[in-house]
């Protein structure tokens, strides 16, 4: 656990949650500012800043336990789908420098939120990002 | 490989793409109408439609796999963070039935497109929704 992080807090129990899931690994709780009813956050109790600094066993077991709590979420609130959100660095939005997977739940009378603008690269352009990648 | 799915195609080889990344379960190919520079979607070989039809072993190796792309995407692209963005069900912006990752490199410059208006629900609305949720 990490002193001043809020999330290693929350995570562990050292601070109140409406948590909809705990294991040894993980805790699932309810966001207090979410987008939809029934947001939730997906937690290691193990600090790890990002993506890029998730242990790999932890990264093993996440997207499993996401699946298992999504399918009781699907099932008790009825949504009709759902995003799932994961930021990296500050840039791509993210506000807790603790790894964590946004859940949320989609109705049928949901805006659209999850978006972007299309970019509309030409063949040759995408091939020197392949090869930049694979360098 | 289900017969009428473009991504199955995509991600078996029976159509071309950019791949940057393949493995025994995986295809990690660039999207043709890009968020940012180097986005590319993580797609399983085996048809699953969505999160909830993933089967255990593919899920368990996913987000491992996301993380190691991620790795050499952030040092041979630059890009400053990384968003993941998975969707489920036309209500969430699914608009292919086929599970897939996106992988949305962030750069300095770019302007935030991974977003949603925050409610406020009050502590009572929260315990009521975890209740539904766990019960």
């Amino acid at each position: 656990m990490k002193d001043d992080c809020i999330f290693c807090k929350l995570a562990n129990g050292v601070f109140p949650t409406n948590s909809i899931y705990e294991d040894e690994d993980f805790n699932v709780i309810l966001d207090l500012e979410p987008a939809t009813r029934g947001h939730a956050l997906l937690l290691p109790k193990e600090h790890a800043a990002n993506l890029f600094e998730l242990p790999d066993e932890i990264a093993v077991k996440a997207l499993v336990t996401v699946k298992k709590v999504a399918a009781q979420m699907k099932e008790n609130l009825g949504c009709a789908g759902m995003n799932l959100v994961q930021n990296n660095g500050e840039v791509a939005g993210q506000t807790v420098n603790h790894f964590h997977i946004h859940m949320i739940p989609r109705y049928e009378a949901d805006e659209s939120m999850v978006s972007w603008k299309k970019m509309k690269p030409s063949a040759e352009e995408l091939v020197e990002i392949k090869k930049q990648i694979r360098e």
